[in-house]
Formats: C-alpha cells, structure tokens, sequence
C-alpha cells in the first residue's frame, strides 16, 4: 500500500482521518497517527490556545524514544484569527497542514518554507489545478456526499475523482462518502492514491463528538442527510428539528439573510459537541449509513488495510 | 468479465446502455447490443407505436442467420399508456424490460410469466430490496450525479452502491456518473457486477439527441448540471435559460404548481430532440464533463473492456 502519499506524509497507509471541527481533537488525530494513518487535528472549532494545548498533547502521545509519528493540523482558511493560528503551526513545528474554505495561494509559501507538508481541500478540478500552481504537495478532492460544508458546484466524489485526475499530476486524495475498504478501493480505481475519512472517524471512540451525536448519526437511513444552507454556504445535515426548519424556509424562498438569522451561532458546538440534537447542526456525511457500530480508530484503520 | 449479468442477459461485457427518452431508439441500442453490451430502447418518449417499430427495426438490426442478439426496452411506469406499451412488448417478444419511475411489484410477474428478464432502477438500498422481494431479476441502482430524472434521497452513487449491495442478493448494476473505465473498475469495486451507462451514449453518433445538444452538453464544466425540479420531480438538467428560470423561481419559493406552470409540455423534447438549448430541458448527468468527443457506441464498448 506504500505510495506517493505514504511517502509525503511518512505513513505506512495513505488513510488520513479528516480535520473535523467538535470531533478530532488530540485523542482522535494520536489514535490514527499510531495505527499508521495520518491523524489531523480540526482547528476549526478550536481557539488558538486550545489548538496549541492539542498540538503539544498530540505530539506527546505520539513520541517514544524520540521518535515522533507525523500528524497534522486542518485550517479553514476562512477562520478569523488565521495569522495566530498560523503562527503556532509554526511555532509548535507542525508537520502537516491540511488548508480548506479558502485560496492556498497566501499560506503554501510560509507553510512551505518551514518545512511543513501542505495539503488543500477542493471540490472541483479548476480548484485543484490552482492548489498545484500554488504549490501544494497534495490535493483533496472532496464529493457532494462529504458532511459538513461542502463545494457548490455539488460534483460527487465518483465524478471528481477522476476530473480531478485528468487535471493534476500531484498526489490526489479522495474524500466524500469513503468509509468501508470496498470504497477504498474504488477511490483507488477512480484515480486517488490515499483516502480521506470524516463520518466514520468522527463517530469512533475516540471523536469528542458527544455520545447523542454518534448515536444519532450510526446508521443513519438513506436520505436523512441533506445539503442544506445553499444560500450560505452548502452544508450537509442529518435531518433533525433544525434542519427541518432550514428545510421550510428554503422552500419559502427565505433569503441569505434570514437564512443567517435562523442560523445564529454555535449551532455545530450545540449539535455535535453539546449533543443537542434538536437544535444544533448534525454536520455528517451520506456515508454514515454505513456507520453502524461502536469502534476504535484503529479498528477502522485495520479494517481498510486488511 | 464474464458474470451473473452477462449470463443473465445473455450479453458479452456487463454494459448496458441506458434507455433515455429522445436518445435510445434502434439505431443506439442494437448498435450497443452489437458491440457486446445490452442496448435498451427508451420508451419513455415513444407512442405505442413508435415503440414497436423501433422493436421490430432493432430485432431486425441484430438478426443475423436467425439468431438475434439481446436487447431490451426501459419503461418508465408512470407512462400514461403503460398497458398498452407492456402489452406491444409481449406480443413482439422482447427479452429483457428495465422498469423505473414506479413500483416493480405490479408488471414483474406478469412479463416474467411470458420468459422476459426483469431488471429495476432504483435509489435506495429499501427500494432495492422491494424489488428483489417482487421477483425482478437484477436491480440498476442509480445515484445523484445522473442525469434526468432521479431520487428524492440525493444518495450519491459512491454511497449508494454499498448500501445496496448489503441490501439484497440478486445482481446489482451500478448507474449514475459512470462513463469511463476506471469508473466501471470503480463500480465493480463498490459492488456492482455490472455497470449502466446513460450521458456517455446520449452523447454519442447513435444516438438521436440533436446535435446542438450533443455539441452543448460534451465537456460541460463542473457545476454545470444541477438537481433541479425537487418540488415536482427532482431531475439533473445542464444550465440553460429555461434551468435559470427555474433556478429563480426555486429561489424565491415558487410552489409546485407554478413550477408545474413554468415546466409546461415537451420542454425534454424541445431540449434533447429538437436541440432548442434555450428553452429546452436539456436533460443530462454530472459526467458530461468527461465525455469530450464524438465516439460511435462500438468506440465507449471498446474503451470500457479494453
């Protein structure tokens, strides 16, 4: 299973466990990392303090004699306070940076002239092309079915894949909707040489999603997410009473600004890391219907390479 | 490459070309069924008549020293004259009916009762297992990314695939962005034995879309296609005029009897047949954007086993 991205990242497979806000904090990120994939920590929801305790955990857990696993750090580009993030990456000697919801072209160069491996998250091959200019090491290219938010040209990752493919020659690693080994591989014959885990890892044991999200989200059936929030930003739900009023106000034709009022704040914190499941966004994948049980991080890890 | 599907119906390669309203008529389905794969002529757009001199010219296209090669008729069965449609294909004896767009339960046994294989599209892994339970012989799961009419749960075929391979037992055909070769290798990774191919033969010399349409809808870019119709019947059309009508008035609320008014008659027909690329629908899949190039139906067969 060695290959580009093995050697990029120094993992022994090219499974990456997505940097997923309320969910992969230190616990999750180690525990892939020591099963040999790459774990990444979701700076997403964390404020830069936070995200500095997390690194310098992350790395603990991950040193013995030492020796230190890579692991990584997922930045939405789009995040306020991105200069101090930024500088702690670098402060902290970050080895891998994943960059989403945003350019690659201001951060690379920095990240790059510290030695950091940098990795960009795209949903569409015009997207990926611009990462390669920008001088990314690797691409993610993430379909229509991945949870959370999401690209609005809505391509799924059985059409990206190989669009994607065509466009670029760095290493490409495919996400949305992969979670079982047969995906795996497809991804693999669709053109990818890694994959990219969200839904499943962020309903393993070790995610600090809180216990009524996980238990929600296993086994969702068919259909019970959808891409909602168009007018804002494309954001997959699992259906709850929220969504259900996301759902009416878009077919009422509410605009961008009230859509932003029903909104408010917190509602990921509120749904996935305070488990309520009423009020709070389910940020999780179509995927997760094929998420049915209790597991461990390298339970999965050793599922997908077996 | 031989397997459940090809000794099923009797056929070369597990390629089927799928059976599209103003596309698949006898010239594109005998050549198709020609080439090896499992040509379907699309019913949907016929007049009972119609339907049965394409029958009677395919069977004669792929007659050679009495013995005829197998195709088949998709039937859409919401068509208002379906009886009169079920009762042409028994007394012309076609040997293979894939069924869509309703319930398996009513016409499966019947044509299975006159020696016809019985395959039905679905985009569920529940409704998969409703058609295994109603006797059909193979199932065509089709995700999100295909063109034209298409399911309510917005599962992808990436997601979808899986789940209803785990759902039933009989053969599986997986539809719904598959055009290329490493997507029949992908399908066949996920699960599927056998793979439907709908845009890439929509697009190709046999087939009677009108070349405006072709010209249009070869090489779209990503985010060119969109779900559109949710109110009425979810159905993937590429960008347009009439599509940014709908797109406006979807925005601002309309409900589903103006959206029934803005649809009107014959608008697949103006767009796929007639070639009108303004007012027309131009009813397509995400993967357009892969299919560049004018191929005859031989040409896509021969790429897919090569």
């Amino acid at each position: 299973m060695k290959n580009r991205i093995c050697e990029l990242f120094g993992i022994d497979y090219p499974i990456i466990q997505g940097g997923m806000v309320w969910c992969s904090g230190w616990r999750l990120a180690s525990s892939v990392s020591r099963a040999g994939g790459l774990g990444l920590l979701g700076a997403g929801s964390m404020h830069p303090d936070n995200l500095r305790h997390h690194i310098i955990s992350c790395r603990e857990a991950l040193t013995e004699n030492d020796v230190t696993l890579p692991f990584g750090v997922n930045v939405p580009l789009l995040y306020p306070q991105i200069d101090e993030i930024m500088k702690i990456i670098i402060e902290e000697r970050v080895p891998i940076v994943f960059t989403s919801a945003g350019s690659p072209k201001k951060w690379t160069s920095l990240l790059k002239d510290h030695g950091i491996k940098v990795a960009h998250v795209v949903s569409s091959s015009a997207f990926a092309l611009k990462c390669q200019e920008a001088g990314v090491d690797a691409v993610v290219a993430e379909g229509f079915e991945a949870g959370g938010h999401n690209g609005r040209e809505e391509t799924t990752t059985f059409c990206l894949i190989p669009a994607v493919r065509e466009a670029i020659t760095i290493p490409l690693i495919a996400a949305g909707g992969v979670a079982t080994k047969a995906q795996y591989n497809a991804a693999l014959a669709l053109g990818a040489e890694g994959v990219q885990l969200g839904t499943r890892f962020a309903l393993c044991k070790e995610s600090s999603a809180h216990e009524n999200f996980k238990m929600r989200c296993r086994g969702l059936k068919e259909g019970e997410t959808k891409l909602l929030l168009k007018k804002l930003a494309p954001t997959r739900l699992a259906d709850n009473m929220f969504s259900a009023a996301v759902i009416e106000a878009e077919n009422r034709g509410a605009n961008a600004e009230e859509m932003d009022e029903l909104l408010g704040k917190g509602r990921a914190k509120a749904g996935i890391f305070l488990g309520d499941l009423n009020e709070g966004e389910l940020e999780i994948g179509q995927i997760a219907t094929l998420v049915r049980k209790e597991e461990s991080a390298a339970e999965i890890i050793s599922e997908l390479i077996s």
